[in-house]
């Protein structure tokens, strides 16, 4: 089976997600700053969402690089992937509409935590497909990043409840992570 | 005539039917939990139709890797498929919101009842196209999910008015049908 | 200068036009048959706009199977001819929801013939490009079906400040004539 | 890395981009003429921005042609090209909406020029890893129309508060600028 139309469904699916977040920043009655300053917490988090896809777009890129072969039950881990991600519009709009309120930052967390999850056993589906000395299993190799990611999310969900600042900002730090390049994150580690 | 122009456009509905229904989930005023909980019913209706239309991508994905030629007939059996399956996000939504209310549950059978007559009749277009001895007439040889599916969704949806858990309970059937690889339900029948 | 995109930049927008027109068949808040039957002046005007951006998909198709060159000025008349395309979903909505009164059904027919006339200075950009004796001039030679298309439409405006039925009769009139395979037409004209 | 999947994902957002502005203009309840007139402004700020959207698809497909290599720092950079653009739809809307009001035209120029900044970047970073003797740094060369667009957003959203009539003719000078082919433009400079 050929993987170029899973990719372009998936990347399909992306570019529409990214892209309709748009429609919940519904333009104000009001020409005026006022009125535009209170869609700031629906643009914060539309922005911060915006990364978050990207950055599970630029994943998917690498990850399917490396990908040889494709069957069901891939196509079924790609989609369950997918799901999760296609509702990072309605938690990134509850979120930012009620100005970052305790639920519905828990909530986004939750929708990311399932997200990783998801994409976890993606490659964990992958894998056992092209098996332990393929290219992919040596692409994939430790996942740091991968793992903290599930750490802090785990542990972001439940402080929402506490401090909606301290979850917001772990779900930022998860951000940076992954946008700072591999080498320097394990530079750091090894510290 | 080239097929993968015919691949791309439908991929492309596909994936704007699977994350446009994402819409109907709009974000509660309230930042309550109690708020979330009334989203219920109209996030199953979306999890359900994510699944359905992951399906029939899946299949349209298998179907076409048979094909060879594609012509004018073919492309509008192609269009008549998309175009029930575009209808997807309304009847999610309607079920969804009324909370599986009669006549929203059974539209929605319908819905996929006439998508799987279209289904049938791209198969049948596409047979007559490439003759009985090619590939793609191995390929959908039998068919036994897709007969069992119209059986189950013209039972469901005149049950619908008597029981909607009884005609929601068959579509998610038919769900499962298709989730579980060929070879077992094969098995299961020739007990 | 490469087509492919050209092709999938097309496909992505007439594959968003075709699917989003749905996000304006809006569901009822009744679950009653009664609300049902209110949004088929809706539904009707969604069957024909998703065939018309059908017949477009498709000839957008055939033609450029035929193009083996793409400048500047051929992607601006793409662009131009996807910018009446695009408003479809308006037209459809304002002709459903005011079920067919003057204006709007004029409007629609007039946006047709806005594409219609797009068309066909794609075409021609297309043929000052490639010469009179290339394969496409060859593929395109007479075109009927879209002279008469514009007379048709050009009628239908005006008619429908007369009367809506007979202004939309001629749009499902052009509809079908592109639906038959063009053998039959050519024979019918020639008798 | 392929550059492949950069475009296509690209395309997908651009086409998406592009479409769903329609959305803002909903369709009147009214079926007059004067109900349609009242749409005009929004319509109009409908199609400058496809205008622009349509620019920046060309020059992007222009700009990847003599693309050869895409590393993780031109995902992101061209992801923040990404970003500015998909918020055009929002900036359309209230532009429109609030019939060309000074904070909301300013608004749009400044999204203009955050997005002439972020295509700026893009180049550069795809300079730094092409090289100055690469097709790219040759195709690229001199970017007379970027430069100039940069300096005319930078001058019209100010003066968006003195006159929005101004700051719009500025912004349509830019469209103009870039839809006349560029030898035209170098022979009017070197009068």
């Amino acid at each position: 089976m050929d993987k170029g139309r899973l990719e372009a469904f998936s990347d399909g699916v992306l570019a529409i997600v990214i892209t309709i977040m748009v429609l919940e920043l519904s333009a104000p009655a009001e020409p005026t700053l006022a009125a535009l300053k209170e869609l700031i917490p629906t643009f914060l988090s539309y922005v911060l969402s915006f990364i978050f896809i990207g950055i599970y777009w630029n994943n998917h890129h690498h990850l399917f690089q490396a990908v040889e072969q494709v069957d069901g039950r891939i196509l079924w881990a790609n989609l369950h992937l997918l799901l999760w991600l296609s509702l990072v519009p309605f938690v990134t709009a509850w979120m930012g509409e009620t100005e970052f309120a305790a639920w519905p930052v828990a909530l986004y967390g939750l929708n990311l935590l399932l997200s990783a999850i998801a994409y976890y056993l993606l490659v964990r589906t992958l894998l056992a497909r092209h098996g332990q000395d393929s290219v992919l299993a040596n692409a994939v190799n430790r996942d740091i990043k991968g793992k903290l990611s599930l750490v802090i999310y785990a542990t972001a969900v439940p402080l929402a409840f506490v401090s909606t600042w301290l979850a917001g900002g772990l779900y930022v730090l998860v951000a940076i992570i992954w946008l700072v390049p591999d080498r320097r994150i394990e530079d750091l580690l090894a510290k």
